[in-house]
């Protein structure tokens, strides 16, 4: 036996979703697709999965080659199936997702394919079901970030709490009390506190901070409840 | 232009587990496989996604065939798409889990197919990579009950606190505070205390309880830490 027969085979794609932090707004990298149908639609980052290639491998590829982005770790989100989503050809799509510090991966991000960061709040209408996709996705980081302090990866490695606070305000749409999410954050003990202020954005300045790897590895934990009813923000 | 020239079109399958609990224990539904290869081996719920329908109608349909189970409320975790892990051909798998309580399905469940009911601690060994999607929903179930009342719905209609408690622990695989744990739960305002006692288990007896099913729906933030530091029990 060789290979079952009578199963219908399917095209299997990867969609990639890149959301980035810039230190004031969290963006969604998009592309112009390339090819018919809805050619020059503003896209995720997309392709169909090779005979020889994970579909994990197949998303590390197809971002590195839509917009030049490589070594960034993607994970799983959902997969969607539905029959008529492409209009040309039954295509089942596994999505991915990422968060990077925008700042970080700058000079990586290639002029070639005019991938664009836009504001999540600006996010223009995307091809298929694509904007679904994102919606899912944006879930998805509400609720592991209520979890795991996975925000910090979107953050330059010295950051003010301002930023971190501003970051978490864009994430679930909400607006923090200051006070009370600095002391929370202050006692998981993941901060170390730097000699610099950042003096550009306050008369009073805010220092710096840098995140203690050895605890932020070991702490996760610490991090429950870290956002107030994170429940009652996701849908 | 009618389809995509040029991509590989691949076999798209779907699993199926099936987590659930009796009162006492935390169990696993599978069957012997069908067909070769491997077959009469243990195996989830298993079956390739036809051209006409969406992994999630492919999911429906396989466990009706394979076990009689239907309007089981099944979500997707994991694709698991590595090149070799079905010997045959290279098949993508999406993987859906659901945990129900097994008394209310019983009657269901058909005898054609010899399903059975594995105590988690007892799963054998499995086909291809079957052990592995199992231990990956493990981890969702124990990272989705720590924010979530989901286990509620692999409990009776009535229940008692020392079976709620019983069901954390088969999930968390740890030994909970009888006190802490049963102040907890009450104070969610979740439970309806009902005039009967469960008299089989204790001298004392236990009260019955029901889920209070508009706070259910409300109120999934109450849930939040009613596990001690979840995260250290997730890898």
């Amino acid at each position: 036996m060789t290979r079952y027969s009578k199963q219908a085979r399917i095209l299997v794609a990867v969609d990639c979703i890149i959301f980035g932090f810039d230190g004031e707004n969290l963006k969604l990298l998009l592309i112009q697709r390339g090819f018919e149908p809805e050619k020059n639609k503003w896209s995720l980052m997309g392709g169909f999965v090779d005979p020889h290639e994970s579909p994990e491998e197949a998303a590390a590829r197809v971002l590195k080659q839509l917009t030049g982005l490589e070594n960034v770790y993607m994970e799983q989100t959902h997969v969607f199936g539905e029959i008529g989503r492409d209009p040309i050809e039954r295509t089942i799509s596994i999505v991915y997702y990422a968060f990077i510090d925008i700042h970080k991966y700058e000079k990586q991000i290639s002029d070639d394919y005019h991938a664009e960061w836009f504001e999540i709040s600006e996010i223009p209408k995307l091809i298929f079901d694509h904007n679904i996709m994102v919606e899912k996705a944006q879930e998805q980081l509400r609720y592991k970030a209520a979890l795991h302090p996975i925000l910090f990866e979107l953050l330059p490695e010295k950051f003010t709490i301002p930023q971190i606070q501003t970051l978490y305000e864009k994430v679930y749409a909400t607006e923090l009390d200051k006070r009370n999410f600095s002391r929370k954050l202050l006692s998981t003990g993941l901060l170390i506190r730097q000699q610099e202020k950042d003096r550009l954005n306050s008369k009073k300045g805010a220092f710096y901070y840098k995140l203690d790897n050895g605890i932020y590895k070991d702490k996760f934990e610490a991090f429950l409840n870290f956002i107030p009813n994170p429940q009652a923000l996701l849908s």
